[in-house]
């Protein structure tokens, strides 16, 4: 794809991306003249036919188009520029789409998705247990699916067993259904004193950034999350937001009930405009520490066990998860 | 130390830090003025008692105060907050500093300093040479130490042999000889087809962050250096600068004496203006994309030898470092 071309080529994919059915031409130029990338339906045809032969797009039904794998691959390819601030967008998203509701506890809720070794899934399931016991984990509620099942649209690898957990995100998505709207500042290393946190040691800001920072403290095994869990002392994952100061009173009250229901996972509120943790947050807002949903995860990498993560892997039904003691104990040897 | 105390005596520990010389009360009263943070000479020589009592100051001398090893280790703890922009900061002092001289080819430049298994570092050789001779590396000389001996003021451990590469920054110090100041932007991963650079797959941008963005590739195995080397196709660390638009000339010419003389790096010198590799520049600047000083190392890693690295660990003569094929065939089998 020539450089000039490809800027024009992703704008289209991604259009067809956010749309739930097949689009046509006029649909298509409809919707990036909205988004304030005009383009005339000649210029989207011409596109659409390159899109079609390299196997990006295919034909549906009467003129539709929808992306194919190989175009959603594209889109994910896109350069790393395109992907900047891409993490917080895609949290947005997938919080407008939760729509969970809390006096139930139903509905969708973000997780994150991973894979761990099957051969050793007994001796991570123990260590799981200990992180979710010390309340290191959002909430208390998981899914561990055996090789070659299916989680959602995702088949599991015939050597790992699938985990999902509850990503952070979630809780932006109780906050809103509340009419709360969170920010997201940074995903950091959380350093907890005698099971207290008591500072951020290294910090990513989400709008400086192509990857999650979170996958990327595990990855690189940063993280010391069971030496947390066991002694009180350690680094975890976790981010820091903002909401606005008036909400602060009813965030403080929801956080006691998701803790309750088990989508826990805010550790400190602040006061307005105060600091919290020695992070400054500006007047009319208030910061909230939110544990990171992966600390699991990364107690299990710490051990040695390989682990694949995915942040914001997916939405799921709350009702799929299920309490971390009966799921585990299955697992556990 | 109480967290209100807590930014007060860091402020005292960085002007120690920063003086060449012991200070006593006056002169910090001075400096600490001088960057607008006014403390009162009693205030600081009640905090430096403390200081002394905690072993993070020492007196020197008639009421002069020097930071300790301590001391020095408790700014570097300092929070992830301070440490934001810390990167960039740390370049500025470390360009301002290193005077290296052109024409002679003489001066100090800023090395990354590595450890690497001492006894795989025939394996590690035989796999930096690659990354040399590929000219993935930040020019063309570097320093192999053994177990036990001294690089500057560091002691390599008994068990690793220690490396200094160039590191990319030297560039700036280069550029900054000449009169033009450079802007780091974003450490990132550059796409490599075909030998030659496409564009970047991930960034993190220096504002943003408390961490090295290259170090944190390399540690989470993010990087395919071997591969760009053997193949020319692979994913290698590289940074993002801003100069002045009208020094982009005088960039040009620099870039090829740098390369003759062995300190080499700047991989594209972009238009005013323009984007380069797809990423926007504003208008009265250039973009250039400079090759990162670890590449080697990285490669030594995703080969599965265990290495630490310490981008800009030191300022070290240029002299002090020698050609590559040199230096590594006396480590290979």
């Amino acid at each position: 794809m020539e450089e000039r071309n490809r800027k024009k080529i992703l704008d289209i994919l991604r259009v067809l991306h956010e749309s739930e059915r097949p689009m046509g031409g006029t649909r298509i130029a409809q919707a990036l003249n909205l988004a304030g990338r005009e383009m005339s339906q000649r210029t989207i045809r011409y596109y659409l036919e390159s899109t079609d032969q390299e196997g990006l797009t295919e034909p549906v039904g009467r003129r539709g188009r929808r992306l194919t794998t190989k175009g959603l691959q594209e889109l994910n390819n896109a350069s790393a520029l395109e992907k900047v601030g891409f993490v917080s967008a895609r949290v947005d998203a997938l919080t407008y789409r939760m729509r969970f509701k809390l006096r139930q506890a139903t509905g969708g809720v973000v997780v994150n998705l991973s894979g761990v070794e099957a051969s050793r899934i007994s001796e991570a399931a123990t260590i799981m247990q200990r992180v979710y016991d010390a309340g290191l984990s959002m909430g208390q509620r998981l899914l561990v699916a055996r090789p070659g099942s299916r989680v959602g649209r995702w088949r599991v690898n015939d050597d790992e067993c699938a985990v999902a957990t509850i990503c952070s995100v979630s809780v932006n998505g109780v906050l809103l259904s509340q009419g709360i709207p969170t920010s997201n500042i940074f995903g950091g290393l959380l350093e907890m004193n005698d099971h207290r946190p008591t500072r951020f040691t290294e910090i990513i800001k989400y709008e400086g950034t192509s990857l999650d920072p979170l996958e990327i403290f595990i990855k690189s095994r940063m993280t010391s999350v069971y030496r947390a869990a066991r002694t009180g002392d350690g680094l975890v994952g976790a981010s820091f937001r903002e909401i606005p100061a008036p909400a602060a009173e009813q965030a403080r009250l929801l956080s006691a009930r998701m803790q309750k229901i088990g989508i826990g996972g805010i550790v400190l509120v602040g006061r307005p405009g105060q600091p919290l943790l020695g992070v400054p947050v500006p007047t009319d807002r208030v910061g909230l520490v939110v544990i990171g949903g992966l600390n699991p995860l990364a107690a299990v990498e710490e051990a040695g066990i390989s682990t694949t993560n995915h942040a914001m892997g997916a939405l799921m039904p709350f009702q799929a998860l299920h309490p971390f003691q009966e799921i585990l104990n299955k697992f556990r040897k």
